[in-house]
């Protein structure tokens, strides 16, 4: 299986492409790939064989062989809302749930959130994971990392339908709410829960709140899940 | 809600209970509970409600007034076979798959296998990091952790019918293979994935190989979210 690389539109120009920067450089240095071997450029779901004719590390350049549609992303277009957490936890659940197939993933801060910040720094890391686990994973493109909002801007944000994983929710559980579209949005709780206040806001938005069951699972453990979960279902 | 404590069977007689060691040192020193007060003991998917009269570092006793079953357990006892993984990956899975109700954990070696070794000091981590999240999960129980296996003495082991994710496997989806009975086993490959002749060995004892979608995800996030997906509808 060959080497795969996400690009971007102006990477591509008919037939031709060309890749600089860490790529090439990997692709120079690294793999030590030469003239005539191939690679896939993964640009925006579209998977495209490439015949490399000039290879430095500078500047990569190759003729496009063949065109396909990427066979790794999920029908369902899933947003995440993920509240900031705590160490490097964050961190584990986007690896993970990019992995899976998220589509899109909405950082977040609640009442109760007990990591408050999003670095610019960090932001560009939490992109540079996606953007490597969904290499890793064969898919056809890396989720997007929202800018960090509150929960009212979150709620305004966030595709329809909007299922809100919630532990004091008893009846309504994750798999009975199934969206029936093409798309919707997941929301987890940050570590201390969220409040009485927050669930009303959003249920007066249209957002449904439901059961992952009855055990009581770390926000990084309930991310996971849930996803595993819905896209296992709907995909 | 009462702080919950996991023993064994030994520590009650009657409506009589007592609990030594660290359990008795938390009750006493950490949380500064007194006589009086009431605190929940799981034994074996049995909640009791106990009053305490006697509080010190050394011995904790008290008297039970209730007993429940406990409400945390998934109806369906699974058994997952989890390879040693590299650094603390195998914690990590560990601790997620607790809180999501995993009944047994059997961990294995196979050729590929990168981490080869389970020290018995490893061993008695993995068992804590077990107990301490089936308490903060709520479960009626801590999963039992298997003596490591290799690949041929671990097919013996598990329980039927056994489902092994296997990344080749391009028909049958996890979700087509969900078992109707109340119990099996589920086995993740590691990080070098099983090897055919280790699929054909398992196929021989019955064993029926399943896939987790088309994108390639990490021997831990496969874990975790077959896990997820299994007993989020067999629950």
């Amino acid at each position: 299986m060959s080497h795969r690389f996400f690009a971007d539109a102006t990477s591509v120009s008919g037939d031709r492409a060309t890749l600089r920067g860490a790529a090439a450089r990997q692709i120079a240095r690294v793999l030590r790939l030469r003239p005539g071997d191939t690679i896939t450029l993964v640009v925006d779901v579209t998977d495209s064989e490439l015949v490399l004719d000039t290879v430095s590390a500078r500047e990569v350049g190759g003729r496009i062989i063949r065109r396909s549609p990427s066979r790794g992303e999920p029908r369902f277009a899933l947003t995440l809302a993920l509240p900031v957490l705590r160490g490097d936890r964050s961190e584990e659940v986007i690896e993970s749930v990019t992995q899976l197939g998220v589509w899109r993933i909405a950082p977040f801060v609640s009442v109760r959130s007990v990591a408050r910040n999003l670095s610019a720094a960090r932001h560009q890391r939490w992109e540079r994971i996606a953007h490597e686990a969904a290499e890793t994973a064969r898919r056809g493109r890396a989720p997007s990392i929202d800018p960090l909002r509150d929960w009212r801007s979150l709620l305004v944000a966030l595709p329809s339908p909007v299922l809100v994983a919630w532990e004091e929710e008893r009846e309504r559980r994750l798999r009975d709410a199934f969206p029936s579209g093409p798309s919707g949005s997941l929301v987890i709780g940050p570590e201390g829960g969220l409040s009485g206040d927050e669930i009303a806001l959003a249920r007066d938005r249209g957002a449904v709140t439901v059961s992952l069951g009855r055990r009581r699972l770390r926000s990084e453990t309930a991310a996971i899940a849930a996803v595993a979960e819905l896209l296992g279902a709907l995909d």
